[in-house]
C-alpha cells in the first residue's frame, strides 16, 4: 500500500475548467511546490483523462476521483484499478457526494484497491453511514458531517461534537482507518480545527481548484499542518 | 466536427490487459503503422486514464471509451467532453453495450460533443434503437444485430438482411448518418462483407486487442478497405 | 391493446400523500366520476402498491408510473409488465424525469408492453428526444418542452412554436403516435392551448394530485375535452 | 416496529409467474396455513403490485420485495415506505442481489423504514458486506455466503465456518441485528443447519415459490421451526 503520510491535504480538482488539462498539470505542480517547501503532506485528485499527464508532471500522490469495480477484460468505459496503477496513481477517491457507489461494488473496488495497493479514500455523508464504510476497511474515510454541507458553516466555526461524535463511532469499529473532514473547509483555521477534532487530514476542492490564486490559498490551508 | 475517413474500423481496446498503459501506446502505434501503410483509416479507442498518452503518441484519430453529460464543475469522477478534448480524443463511443446510458443523457452527450467537435459512434442494440440513436444525429451509429451477438456467427456468414435492413430503416429518418458494424467482425472477409451491405465501417475489440499479432489480424481486416 | 379514447387528461398520482392508500382510490373515484359526468377521458397513474386497489375500485383506465424491462421469475423488487396486468392495469407511463430509462431498457419495456396489450406513455425532455422516443412506436410520447419545466409558464402562455414545433418533428418520423403536452398545465386553459396546438391530451400531476379540491380542478380541466 | 417471531422463514416470491396475481394470493395463503398449522414463523415477500391484495387476504407479515429512498411528494415510480405501510406491509427486504443499491440509499431507507415501523432485511454478498449492513442497524441482514450461490452446495453440506464465521463478525458490531441465512437453502435439512450455525432464520425463494407442491416444500422447511 501506498503510504500517505499524515496529516493530509486531499484537493479535488472535480471537473473545474481551471484544473483540467493543462491546467491540472499547473495545479497539480502548484501543490507539490508548496508540499516540498512547507513539508507537509498533499495529495491531488484530477480527472481521469488528466491522471497521467498529471503522474508524469509531480512527484506527489495522484489519486483518481473515481474507480469501478471488475476485473480487466471487459467494462468499455470503465476505470479499472489495474489502469490506474499504469497511469501512475497512488490510490482513488470512492464513493463521492457526485459518484454515489452500490454498496456491494464499493466493498469490491475497495477490495481490488487493496490489492493494487492503491490508497482508498470513501466519502461519506452521515455518520452511520460513516462507520458502515470504516468496516469496509479502506485507507480512509472522508466525512462530510451533513450541517457543514451547503449551509455555508465552516468546520471551525460548527458544534466540535459534529467531528468528535463520528471519529468516536468510527474508532469503535475500525481504529486503524484514516479519518479525514471532508466538508466546511476553506481555510487553514478550518484545517486546524479539523485536526483538533480528531481528523487526520482535510478533503477540499473549491477552495483550492477555483481559486485565482491556488498557491495562496495551498500556504494559508497548510500553515496548520506544520505543526504536526 | 473532426473528419474521420470513410470506410473506417474502430478499434475498441476495452480493459484488456494487452491493450492497457504503455501497451495501449504500443498497440495505437501498431494501428498507426498500419493505417499508414495501406493507406486507411483506423480509430482506436483506449480506456479514459490512457487517452492522453496515447492521443501524444500517434496521429490516428483516439476516441473515449464513453462519455458522461453535464457541464464542468461538479461531477466528480466523470468523463466530460471538455476534458476527452484537452486530453487529445477526436471523438468518443456512447452508449456501448457494457455502458449503457439514459436515453435523455445520451441526447445530452451527443449535443455537448457535437458543440465541442467531438465524433460520436452511438452502440446500439437491435434495429430499432438503432433508429432511435440515428435521430439523436450522432456521427455514427454501431449496430450490433442480436443475430451476431455472441452466437459466434460473423457479418460474412450472417443472411444480409440483418444488416441491410437496419441500414434501410436508419437512412429513413437519418441520410447522413455514419453505419457501422459493431458485432461479428473478426476477419478481412467480415469486413468486406459488412462493407458490402452497407456499412461505411466496422467497430470491433478482441479481434485486434486480445491478439498475440495485432499487426498481423490488422493488416487482414484493413485489406477490404484499401479497394474502396 | 387497450384504446384510450382522444383527447385525454392523465393524471399522474406521483407519492403524494394526498393520493397514497385509500386516498388514492378516492381520487382515482373524483376523476371517474368526473370522466362519467363530462363525457370525456380520463387515465390515473396511482403509486406501483396501489395499482391494485385502484383499479378494483373504478372502470377508467388504471396506468403504472413506471414498468421495469425483463422477464417473469428472477428480478426481485421490479416492476414488470405481467403483473402490472394481473393488479388490473391498462397502461404504464415510462422514462418519466423522476425515473429515466436506460434507452435499451425503453426500448424493451415497450416491446413488453406491446405484446402485453399495455398502452405506453414514454416522457421525453425536449424535442429531440421525443422524436428519439417515437420511433421506439410507443402508444404516445408525453413531451415537456424544456421552456415549461420550472418556469411557471403555462401553455396557454408560451408562444406556439414551443408545442407545434416538436409535434411536426415526431409527426415525421411516426404518424401514428398520441402526443400529449406534458408539463405547463394546471388550467382548462393550458389544455384548450395544448389540443389547440395539436397534443391529443395532456398529463399532469400537481395541479390535481395536490389539491384540496380536486373534483373543481378536474371539472376545469375536462371543460375543453367535451367540445372535441 | 413490527415484532418478526424468531426463527423465521422468509419466502422471496421474486417475479414468478407461480407467485404472480392471484396465484400470489394462493401461495401466500399457502403459507399462513403452513405457518398456523406448525406454529411458525413465515413472512412472504410478493411483487409490489401484489402487496396490497396479499396484505388483505392473510394475517401472517407480508413484505416488499424493495423500497426505495426519499421523501413522498416526487418520485414518480419509487416505491416508498409511507405507502408499503398503506399497503399494509409489515417490512421490505433491502438491496437484494437482484436490486443492489446505492450505499447513501440504503442507510436512507433502513432509517426511514425506522421511522415507519417497517421491518427490514439488508441481503449482502460476502461476510465484510455483511459487517458493513449491519451497523446500519436494519432488523435483519439475510447473508449470502458465495460459496452457496449457484454453486449448488446446500447449507448443510458447506463448511460450518462458512455461516459461523460471518455470524461472528456481525455479532462483533451489532449484538441485536436478526441474522438469516440467505442461500443454499432448499430443504428442512438446510434449515435446521442454518439454525445450528447460528442463523435465525432463512430467506429463499424458487424452492417454495417454483415449485408445483408448495405446501409440501414448506412443511418440510419449517419442520425445524417447531422445534426451536
Amino acid at each position: 500500500m501506498v503510504q500517505i503520510e499524515l496529516p493530509v491535504v486531499a484537493i479535488n480538482f472535480k471537473t473545474y475548467p481551471q484544473a483540467t488539462g493543462e491546467r491540472a498539470v499547473l495545479l497539480a505542480q502548484h501543490c507539490e511546490s508548496v508540499a516540498k517547501e512547507y513539508g507537509v503532506s498533499i495529495v491531488v485528485a484530477p480527472q481521469t483523462p488528466d491522471l497521467y499527464r498529471v503522474s508524469r508532471a509531480v512527484d506527489i500522490p495522484v489519486f483518481a476521483q473515481h474507480m469501478d469495480p471488475g476485473a480487466p477484460g471487459r467494462h468499455t468505459g470503465h476505470v479499472l484499478g489495474e489502469t490506474l496503477v499504469e497511469a501512475g496513481c497512488s490510490g482513488t477517491l470512492l464513493n463521492h457526494s457526485e459518484n454515489r457507489m452500490i454498496l456491494a461494488d464499493l466493498e469490491e473496488a475497495v477490495r481490488t484497491a487493496e490489492r493494487l495497493h492503491l490508497y482508498t479514500i470513501v466519502c461519506t455523508n452521515n455518520p452511520t453511514v460513516s462507520v458502515a464504510a470504516a468496516t469496509l476497511a479502506p485507507s480512509a474515510v472522508a466525512v462530510e458531517p451533513p450541517e457543514l454541507i451547503g449551509t455555508g458553516i465552516s468546520v471551525s466555526q460548527a458544534q466540535p461534537e459534529i467531528i468528535t461524535g463520528t471519529v468516536e463511532k468510527i474508532r469503535a469499529v475500525n481504529p486503524d482507518v484514516t479519518i479525514l473532514c471532508g466538508a466546511g473547509i476553506s481555510t487553514g483555521e478550518d484545517v486546524r480545527a479539523a485536526l483538533d477534532l480528531g481528523a487526520q487530514g482535510v478533503l477540499l476542492a473549491s477552495a483550492v481548484a477555483k481559486s485565482d490564486r491556488p498557491v495562496e490559498v495551498l500556504k494559508s490551508l497548510v500553515e496548520p499542518l506544520r505543526d504536526c
